[in-house]
């Protein structure tokens, strides 16, 4: 299948986290009811997962969306065009 | 159309910010290259929105993965389960 690019940063977060957590692909398929072949195309970039897949994988890694995003900013570096932060956030240390 | 509760988080996320932009739905449409009605069943909750349309989602508006996340975890909050930062990360508040 084939990889996408703009998929890559995701596929680069879920792996890392899972085997930080010390987690096969088959382990952690199996702890947060997942199929095995679907976190492996996620991981490969070969899926373009939706929010409510993003949200079940966070939840298998027990990570929540801060680290989420912080994770993939360090990758994936969106542009910001000074938008007030809308929520109590996070203190960005290039702030 | 249904609305779905998990999906809830996202809709808001997505509107709150539009609107401190001072978009209209349409005119963020436009500007973002995406369909008014897509941007509309977004906010309402009724699509599950894949990565690719949200990392779209979120140039539009001019918002990081960063801010994306933090907005996201106020509204929904995921548990974590000690997990490691493995990234140069937030410093959160509640830490």
């Amino acid at each position: 299948m084939q990889r996408h690019s703009e998929l890559e940063p995701l596929g680069q977060v879920i792996r890392t986290y899972r085997q930080a957590a010390g987690y096969t692909q088959e382990e952690f398929a199996y702890e947060s009811h997942l199929d095995r072949g679907f976190v492996g195309a996620v991981e490969r970039a070969e899926r373009n997962v939706g929010f409510r897949k993003i949200r079940q994988l966070l939840v298998g890694l027990g990570i929540d969306w801060r680290d989420f995003g912080a994770a993939l900013q360090e990758i994936d570096r969106l542009p910001r065009r000074g938008a007030d932060r809308l929520y109590r956030s996070h203190q960005d240390p290039e702030d």
